[in-house]
């Protein structure tokens, strides 16, 4: 029997009956709303996470990188779009995945791009499908729903010999809307962008079978999806403190963790030192734009219960520092060197990226009181 | 031939023409000082970088982790310094690596832990060898070097059965210290206060052979080394921003960037957005608290050459932002989509572990005007 007492500290845990129970609440919500999820794997980079939320099967997903196409690809993936925008000369990997029978799509905001799209799909003597970024809040790229180069774009896709597959667009903005009703408005204006892009499109005479929207937040709040054709999200099978701190889920649902050892003392600073630095959970601070700012992390017994007024508020390389949140009355948790702890994240997304696997805890514990496990499952990182 | 233009984006580089001078310029400073280097390996975590540091084979190194150890006893390194305090239940991987013929040193600054070293000596008949930390500036672990559990710690130690090898420091706050001269006085302040720990052992009969001190600032800026008997160092071999903010080293010294290509624009926010984003670059923002922010970092075309006032802004998993410095006058250079550009990272070790090799530069510049690649070197990550 093996627990979260043996492997070598610091290292990722996943809690596969949290993750379990926030598949299954996504999955409803967008079962009532009759779309389907098209899953971002980019959070867990891992076939078997992906497994969870797919258990008929491979289904549609998104990448952020190649190479997590490439491996899904391995694994059985056929449905899969890079939705970072195209760099030209990435496409010699696009045509050889395409060629593998994987429908692999790419995403595109400037007419260069549909010109390079179209002038390598008939180099290759196929099709490559692209969608067009659409920008629904000004996160980050994309057009304007209303951008007359728009239609331009797609005109030189679909009559260059690419195929317009259709329009996304992502309310990265909404990561910042503190409550669920702003959420859900995000939600409106992220649908009615790419709603009414793809009804440009249509109206010039063009394409548009795919309307395609997602954030996490947004995912979780829409309450109608008209026009729309999938849902992208990613960060919500393991949620972090951020998704918590705007209420998108709760502290208790947070399926990814780092454990970590206690190696030393500073009562006269007020510190507990472990072994898990920024290494093990990243420099990400997403909950410093937050009003409560919970340092590199909240921390849990091995067991998962949070030990009030901790934090996680430094981090070396491979030291972290735990101290009682400002304000705090002391005194500091009794824990001595040895005693193993787990560290809630900030953003999933970084936290995972600093590990090359999770140990998968489930069921009930150990006959020594700590969290069993039941797998190690790899992640595949890199481009 | 194969140039910068070639591996598919993005992937970390190294220029081995800088790396070389860097290694250069500390090899001679403390050659000056007749002190040895223990290169800390945590930066590269590379063998072939390392090799560059000892060219006549393996030489002392200080690792930051057991699965470096091991990594780099697989390659014949012989005398290792892991030099976070020791989580006893790790023993038995140290055990391991000196039953290997290595002679791994351990880092503690608690009885418990002298005892937990001293128990596993004679339980695997063998003298586990430690160094007692010294805090020499309140910036993470150690006994102050007049602490009377010092002895405690030493006795326990030597007497129990393990090897008291002598005293560690590290200055760590001299990151923070904005001129030489300060850097300088930080280098006297880790030199005094580990002599007079391993003065107080002695004095109560117990050995000190080894008298530890370093980090990149005070190596570089230490004038007198009385009593020392190694410095450790190892972001000197890359640098990076925050070393240069602090003028330890010229912004032309950095041997590490992040190779990216430009993948969209958004005119109307005065954003050029790349495939590099936090997962090849990290969330380091180490520079934040510098009198110069340098965002994410400063930005040069293929070739090394800076571009004036470009600044990486903003980062998102797998874009990174583009921007003026705030305050400069426009315009945005013309950067077409398609572009290769490299970005100079904030701090070296954390931009570094978000890859699994290097692409490594060096000489003259290739046919097509782009550095030269020369070799992959791998790095080895993981705990």
């Amino acid at each position: 029997m093996t627990t979260l007492t043996n492997p070598s500290t610091p290292f990722a845990v996943v809690d596969r009956d949290r993750l379990d129970r926030n598949i299954a609440r996504l999955r409803a919500h967008l079962a009532a709303l009759g779309v389907p999820l098209r899953l971002h794997v980019k959070t867990s980079k891992s076939i078997d996470v992906s497994a969870r939320v797919f258990a008929d099967g491979p289904g549609p997903i998104t990448v952020s990188t190649l190479a997590e196409a490439e491996h899904f690809a391995d694994a059985g993936y056929t449905d899969i779009l890079y939705a970072v925008g195209l760099a030209p000369d990435k496409l010699d990997r696009v045509v050889a995945l395409r060629r593998r029978g994987v429908d692999l799509i790419v995403l595109i905001d400037a007419l260069v791009q549909a010109e390079a799209v179209a002038a390598a799909s008939r180099a290759a003597g196929l099709r490559i499908p692209a969608l067009i970024e659409i920008d629904c809040d000004g996160h980050r790229g994309g057009l304007a729903a209303t951008d007359p180069r728009l239609i331009d774009i797609g005109r030189a896709l679909h009559d260059g010999g690419g195929e317009l597959r259709g329009v996304l667009d992502h309310a990265g903005e909404s990561y910042f809307s503190a409550t669920a009703g702003e959420q859900s408005r995000d939600a409106d204006q992220e649908r009615l962008a790419v709603v009414r892009a793809a009804e440009a499109l249509r109206a010039a005479g063009l394409p548009s079978p795919v309307v395609s929207v997602g954030s996490t937040p947004t995912a979780h709040t829409g309450t109608a999806l008209a026009g729309v054709t999938e849902v992208r999200a990613g960060n919500f099978v393991f949620f972090d403190l951020v998704m918590a701190g705007i209420g998108v889920c709760a502290v208790e649902d947070i399926a990814l963790s780092v454990a970590v050892t206690v190696i030393g003392h500073r009562p006269d600073k007020g510190w507990i030192l472990t072994d898990g630095g920024w290494m093990a959970t990243s420099r990400d601070r997403g909950t410093a734009a937050q009003p409560v700012d919970q340092g590199y992390g909240l921390v849990t017994d091995l067991a998962g219960r949070l030990i009030p007024d901790l934090l996680m508020t430094a981090a070396s390389q491979e030291h972290g520092t735990l101290a009682l949140r400002p304000g705090t009355a002391g005194p500091l948790p009794d824990l001595p060197i040895g005693t193993r702890l787990r560290i809630l994240p900030n953003h999933a997304c970084a936290t995972a990226a600093q590990h090359d696997r999770y140990a998968v805890v489930a069921g009930p514990a150990g006959d020594d009181g700590a969290p069993r496990l039941v797998g190690a499952w790899p992640r595949h990182n890199g481009w």
